[in-house]
């Protein structure tokens, strides 16, 4: 069940139609998971900004690293130019150079990149050797194409599927999870959109919910395991609202607010980044607007605030999908070897909690 | 009352003895309060990382800035050399300079400091337009050095008080609020310091309680004012863990994951600044240390992640301390020159709250 | 002299009609020297970008910190809103408290600015101890007021004037310089000026003539004294090219370009701060603009490269213009309160070597 | 012949026995070049700080993005943990995938790394597109482990090699170069090396020698082709003094100084970046280090110039060692499939205006 339905529903803000990163308009999603044997539990996510072409199509991006351990890839270009040329994708940490090798080899064969000879691929990760033999490096290029070719409109699957086959959040089964805000016309009417790859750790809350400790899971218990709260998260945030890439990077900033909520312990160990990217025709990097000075849209600095709250809500929501929505998952400790196995969070200690009567 | 007697006391981790900054050994705190006739409500406050010559003695600080819509002074040198060489001044947005001519005319006088031509001086403010003229400018310098001469170790006065005399957040009275975070000696034994000026806005929740939906007072309600939760916050965040100046900056950046979880909206308009540093002689930059190459103390990267934890927690924990402990104030807002009274957090409906029977 | 008339013109690019940085329509500079006794040699230098109400119509701007051992004021405000509301001051290390009190009380004073009550100062400064007794502190508000008035359009007057009354370059008398270039058409006919307060040392070289080495005066001569090139400069560049703020940052980062020409060491005592803006009224944040989704003027990434020659070129040639228009200047060294003198630049010698005939 | 033999030395310092990074003691370098047909002039250079297992014993490191217009990959992990955990490798655009590939599985395999499952590649590139084509793809991971297999210290190949085999500089021939310089004991006696990979554009002057304006070939000449002097720079510094991450960066910093000084007009398409580490045995992060609270050495800030220095000069000579070095070579122009030919600087024509007769 998704957190919403479990009456799990933070902010004060409403959420889109199907309350998923394809709510904004044109953003696509593909995933593929890659499950093998007993020691294989990994896959890919591909996000698309749009279903064209994005190399000569650019949009305007922004990036936040929380905390960089980590080894998301395009960082600077992204930076540098505030633009995005290719599908996002995220998978597991020893994969990215596969992921990569997918994304060049696709934007260098779309129609009308015959003379292409630079490609910005950006490829973000989490750790899945807790499940997943990571050290095998089982996910090839093959396996990222397929993320890209099946994305599509419409609801995303969440949970243990495509990246988050084989992640772990807060010693519970993390994965993908998505969730949206659309604001009121008064607002802007814009509606910003979020899908994450969650596998961290800290102090689960939910909307409040004292999950971890009720449920007796949780960093630093005991003060046994200092580091058991390591690991990362991959945020992505789209929106239609026309903003500039600085505006985006102070977007995709907020989303970590969302994730400062649920608990998060940001350890030394994780690697959380955000990217962000704006979908709105009217600030598209066309070949015409790249080639001349240009006209373009932009929301002012003073009308950004109700987008922030947007962005820490949806991701919030997200990452309560991304766990809610996963299931029991056994594979192996890729360090190790040995078998692992973990659980998904128990909907009805979780729904107990959602529903105690309170007199507010 | 502080939030802990009210049984508000986020995370997993125990406070020190005051749960104050000043629980880190050395650190110094000092306040003015400015109140003058109807419409003067603002203040000084100065933190000291020790109580020698800091020029002289240097400390390694970090900086880390959520929002930037703000005038804090001093922010490149900090990260270039990694180090603070003055107080740090807290004050109103548009006294920052005779804030600073304070410092700089105190840090001139020190005996040693005979010969010195430079001086860093650390101002920051937040705006306390809402109860203060501020466009009169009534702080002046002697009034920041009577904050700085009066530091002292022991407990910090807290609330409406010196910085904090006529900030707000989330339309109740913010001002001034300190906490602590002492790790178990499993986890290194240090002592992790915070302090902070509040007055900023968003939906506030405490230790994940309602408070702002419950008691209807929240940014975006109706959204009728998409303005309203802009305001800032300054962090202090203070350590006795010989960090370098690099895992300073990363420490400081996690006291806004504990203001995320006080439900802050991180406006547009908020300027939201931490600075940490480190009180260890071990790191001390002394006038031996400066002048050729020596050893220093370093807690590697991997052992970082119960500090992150502890700057979370009392940074969460000294934001409320900030406004439980504040008072109903009257004052004029400076725009318009009307008068103005914001009205403290209601103490019993937030203790109802905190004390509701949940059979979690 | 200037740079151009002794036949030092780096670059390929033609400068403007007056090769200064009111080449850029619209941009005024005020200048203000403080010369008292036989030790104060100081003051103020305040650019412009338009002579309009600048906090109503702000300006886009960009933000570059080379190295950071300096006080430059406003930073994180103008990183994170992309924009400059206030006139741009120069002055001495010491002095910026009082300058920002003159940003401030004039900003306050403006008609149409009856309600503000936030204000981003920016001041830059380099150390002119060698020459002034900084530590008296003399610069008061009032002269900062003074230089912010007399601003106008038209030729700027360099060397050892304002803001560099008593700056020292590689051991010679530095101080104010300007230069500019204009595109031609066919690369967008955009002009770029800048104006410096050179203070810094190294190995000076010019349009890669050997001075420093050939007259015997350079960083690390002999090895003996480690620390003498220290020092600062502070750089403005103004463009009436339609720039977002992320290609006026990376405008600013050129500008370090042309001073690295020059022979700087970037010693670790120096802060190196450029400051960029654009006039263009294309891009100006008016109060239409900032209240509601508004189309701007912006000049793509792939045509900015012409702009960033032009602003390496100009940078350099103000450099040495703030040199070869200074003049001998005898002061007090602040440290120690006896008598100092720096000579200007031999020109003669420069014009020889300038002149020496070569068969390329 | 290398620039030294020539008579362009730029700079104060000496340079160290080799003039070459691997001055340093314990820097290996290795290089593969792959030539294939008529098109394929590519390759890999690797640089290692020391030949025992870089990821148990990880050295300090510092980055810096001049111009983020390129695909370096590992970036934010760097900068999070200030530390270089694999060999560097530089490669052509499109094969940096491959090339990580190659740096992830050789990490996996070195005795002591069988638990490892989180590995930082840092891989580097320039785009060789204008004789290599690059759109096949052709360097594998195979090809990236002989690099790294063959590295080595003592003389470095320099010129149209590794992963300089088909780059061009300022329209001339490019490749890698090398160079050093080695203190004099009273300012520390430390040794700066640096390695690039030159394949940019502008104004080419050498030491101050208008070479590119001489020879009539330059950026913006006649303004026909205002992109033209695209192109990136990979530079790598290294040090055996004790330095902070910190530090390293601000050295890497300085790097672009000596780059700017060989006239780079830094374009729009410029992917500049520089890495740097230090090899000192009193800074290396071991496995001791890396659990318990150590003791380190650290250069302070204020004795970092003369190493400022030393980044500037032996930055400015590895780039016209890259230059001088390289031989004429053909290939193929990837975005077209047509044949191209690149020349090597006329070396005659250099020396002639080398040993100009001056009276200086």
């Amino acid at each position: 069940q998704r957190s919403r339905d479990l009456g799990i529903a933070p902010g004060v803000l409403q959420p889109g139609k199907l309350n998923a990163i394809t709510d904004v308009p044109g953003v696509l999603v593909g995933q593929f998971s890659l499950i093998e044997g007993t020691d294989i539990r990994t896959g890919v996510t591909a996000i698309l900004p749009h279903g064209g072409n994005l190399y000569q199509h650019k949009v305007p991006a922004g990036l936040y690293v929380a905390n960089g351990y980590g080894k998301l890839s395009g960082i600077s270009q992204i930076r540098e130019l505030g633009e995005l040329e290719t599908p996002i994708l995220l998978t597991n940490t020893l994969s990215v150079p596969q992921a990569m090798e997918a994304v060049i080899g696709w934007t260098l064969k779309q129609p009308g990149n015959e003379q292409v000879v630079s490609v910005n691929a950006v490829v973000g990760e989490t750790n899945d050797s807790g499940l997943n033999d990571i050290r095998k490096r089982a996910v090839k290029a093959e396996h990222a194409l397929k993320a890209i070719l099946s994305a599509r409109a419409g609801p995303v699957e969440e949970g243990a599927v495509g990246a988050g086959t084989g992640t772990i959040a807060f010693g519970w089964k993390g994965g993908i999870g998505t969730g949206s805000r659309l604001l009121p016309e008064k607002l802007g009417g814009f509606t910003v959109g979020v899908l994450v790859q969650s596998n961290y750790g800290g102090i689960l809350q939910m909307d409040g919910l004292p999950v971890g400790k009720t449920l007796g899971q949780y960093y630093l218990k005991g003060a046994l395991d200092s580091d058991k709260a390591d690991g990362s998260i991959m945020i992505v945030v789209a929106t239609d609202a026309p903003l500039s890439d600085r505006n985006l990077t102070r977007l995709a900033k907020r989303a970590v607010a969302g994730l400062a909520r649920t608990g998060s312990s940001f350890t030394n160990g994780s690697g959380d980044y955000v990217i962000s990217f704006s979908t709105a025709e009217s600030v598209r990097r066309t070949p015409e607007r790249r080639s001349e000075v240009s006209t373009i849209a932009e929301l002012p600095n003073g009308l950004m605030s109700p987008l922030f709250q947007a962005a820490i809500e949806a991701t919030e929501e997200a990452i309560y999908n991304s766990m809610l929505m996963a299931t029991d998952t056994r594979g192996v400790r890729s360090a190790t070897g040995q078998a692992s196995q973990v659980k998904a969070l128990p909907l009805e200690a979780v729904k107990q909690m959602a529903e105690q009567p309170v007199s507010y």
